[in-house]
């Protein structure tokens, strides 16, 4: 207590939630820049409270969130305990197994029933594409989506964006590679609908069997400016300023959409070798957690150029942030 | 900090304490009517509490609960732990997979051990009727039911009133048809002795082969007075203030006391048909979580009548009365 | 908040923090006598705290520590985390099930990703003898070892000596016999460290097949003076002042390493008849959980001589005072 810090105080929040009027964190689809901004400058606060002696604020002090996990994860769920622990903020931890979900109860009911008990802002991951749009539709309460289905993770995305902008300053016209299994990644959606709204150009990579033909099309037959579907890896990375590997999962080569797992090391894997094609100052990340010797290689991830631990320590200042937008609007009753 | 409010005070607590007694809450059945309101009145002045801008009060700071369930919760175990933070206790989650009842330890030495931690009230769920009875009698820790097979849920119970009485204001002469698989429901049991020792008049309902035969004879061949069996939905509906749905265990049809769940439906499903025969004002109840389409239609479920949200709600300041309780009688040493 | 009592100020903590120097709690092998000398001190001003009337110390405002445990745990996994709330500190519970260990990540990999989430002391029980040494060595946060295969478990040792120390006042010169399957037991191997270390003599029984050959050559061939192998129980506990039975895990006798239970029970087994040929003021311990009627009897296991649930209790106070020391240390910048 006699090292706490000043408090986060109601009038620096003011001007921070000035365009603040989201109830729910869904995707980046419909985020403009300015809200991405908002977010970025929302968590460059929370890192100066990180960076405090005694990292704790009470800024949320009384708020309950939850997080409500459908499908195993660790550093995601311990992301969001420990952003709102630090905010004062309890939480609770509701897995899938041990709970009602297993008795057959509908996703809609289980929401409502913790928006009953109290519980003012749902963390929620789900293996069905669209789980938390669901449940926001259907609550006073905020939702936040922690990853679901193939769909999106925009918490990922607001924290990669952060990592690159604190590395790059800006991202207009910045060159972002991502590679990998493209057709099942939720981190390259939101990465995409983030990235290119915030004007740089990316590459998708990936053999094309786990590469979207309709890529670029993502909705309404929308098309993504500044985004190129690039089979070749050596093409892709030629003059790189980032490279993203995503997660092999492994029983992608079982469903035949992999040839083999040595093929697509040989292809795909981001090393120092395929690096050295890049531009000199290219920095590699990856959303974890990483196969390290299939999607990328054990040098290219703890190498200097790796960005992947800060990806991780940048992820808890962007869940505060959020948190702390959400619970403001909340109690400002925009 | 800023904006805490007042916390109950020593004060307020020696009036509210001084008929309590107990040491631990295992069933109603020998709970006084006094016992159960003043519950009631504890429970209203944490609903104060919730309804304060930080709805947190230190009146519990320094005390250790423990939820301790060797079956599937969500909506309990949450409810539990939110009441115990709420109030400024240190909660701890121990969940019977993962622990060491795997290891086949005894339930007594498994208590025994938390109450050696330091664990001053265990929030005990069993599969095994009775088992927080054996916990109970072999602790000076503080133990609540929270569900024990077939037998008790008090707390459930004490939130189902608190519910009705926010409602009706008193349960005296009111008509509560509960309707389901009465046999296997440990709700039924403990509502059943609350809404009688409070006046009101119960029939219970449901396939011959779900309901008890002995009912009204529940234990020592006392009877309960003002327990109606009445297998007949329609004629137990007549004339009724308040329709509770049971969950329907679907195993219960492979187990060859359910014809078919269409059959079920049909004759015990609560619905706005079946409610147009009871009273006006009919409110509709459900401890959760509910099969939609099964036991109640979602109409119902979701209409004006229902206060299954309501429920949910009133769980966590009955929670967190019962916790208060049971804490001030240890820290005064009673 | 009004009942708070004075915290552990910086003053206090310096006297006590002079001589500790590590980052890391893994074993007791090279632990000096005054390092453990050190640990029961500080366990000793921890036990005030815990009787005080509000036990809760601001101490680790600001310190987050995670409980990762690879295997089931009720007793340590709660015991740390108490210990952690009690001081203030934020706790995370991550098991391996539900996990990103389930999907294949390295250990060290999942341990950095911890650390880059800001968490600065891990707590880790893993199946794999020497895994927590292997996460020491690649992160610049606390580990402390909560129990590694059969190898180490040095806070319940330490717990042990404190449990001796407040009934004997000093271990030098006493009888202590481990009876069980010692070439299995992680918590045999600890206790043997530290209990030498502080002059006491120490017999390790038990059948021939669970005994290691080579016990007192632990490590590079260095012989631990004052242990001694004794298969004969009768002989090993003549004049014993303190007996601990180790849990039989009854695989062991699937595996062909023990002919039969009833034949155990009648050669080892820690009871009343063979308490008997110890000194009269023997103790009984045993590290939890029991196999009641196997190593131990009930009779044994709550007789007076019983000092089971002082080992738990006092298992609090000594997690307490590991986690204040590595916390201290850490903000002194050692």
């Amino acid at each position: 207590m006699t090292n706490a810090a000043p408090p986060l105080t109601t009038v620096s929040l003011q001007a921070e939630t000035t365009h603040w009027r989201r109830r729910h964190v869904l995707d980046l689809d419909d985020f403009t820049a300015d809200e991405i901004n908002l977010v970025m400058e929302t968590a460059d606060a929370m890192r100066d409270v990180l960076a405090r002696e005694v990292p704790r604020v009470p800024a949320l002090r009384g708020i309950t969130c939850a997080t409500v996990f459908y499908e195993a994860s660790t550093r995601t769920r311990a992301s969001f305990e420990l952003a709102g622990k630090i905010l004062g903020a309890d939480v609770l931890n509701l897995s899938a197994s041990g709970s009602s979900v297993e008795k057959g109860e509908s996703l809609i009911d289980t929401v409502r029933t913790l928006q009953a008990l109290g519980i003012e802002i749902l963390i929620i991951r789900h293996k069905v594409s669209g789980a938390p749009y669901l449940a926001a539709a259907n609550l006073g309460a905020s939702v936040v989506n922690a990853g679901d289905g193939w769909h999106a993770h925009p918490t990922q995305a607001l924290l990669d964006i952060y990592t690159l902008r604190a590395r790059f300053g800006d991202l207009r016209g910045k060159r972002i590679v991502i590679v990998g299994d493209i057709s099942h990644s939720r981190v390259a959606r939101s990465d995409l609908w983030g990235f290119t709204k915030l004007g740089a150009e990316v590459i998708v990579c990936g053999p094309p069997t786990l590469l979207p033909l309709e890529l670029g099309t993502l909705r309404d037959g929308e098309r993504l400016p500044n985004v190129t579907v690039e089979p070749d890896f050596d093409q892709a990375i030629s003059g790189a300023d980032v490279v993203m590997a995503l997660r092999m999962q492994l029983e992608r080569q079982q469903a035949g959409l992999l040839p083999s797992l040595r093929e697509y090391v040989k292809l795909y894997q981001v090393n120092q070798a395929r690096l050295a094609r890049a531009r000199p100052n290219v920095v590699v990340m990856h959303p974890g957690p990483m196969n390290e010797g299939i999607e990328i290689s054990a040098e290219a991830a703890h190498s200097a150029a790796s960005l992947i631990e800060e990806q991780v320590t940048n992820g808890v200042a962007i869940r505060m942030a959020l948190l702390y937008l959400l619970a403001q609007r909340r109690s400002v009753g925009v």
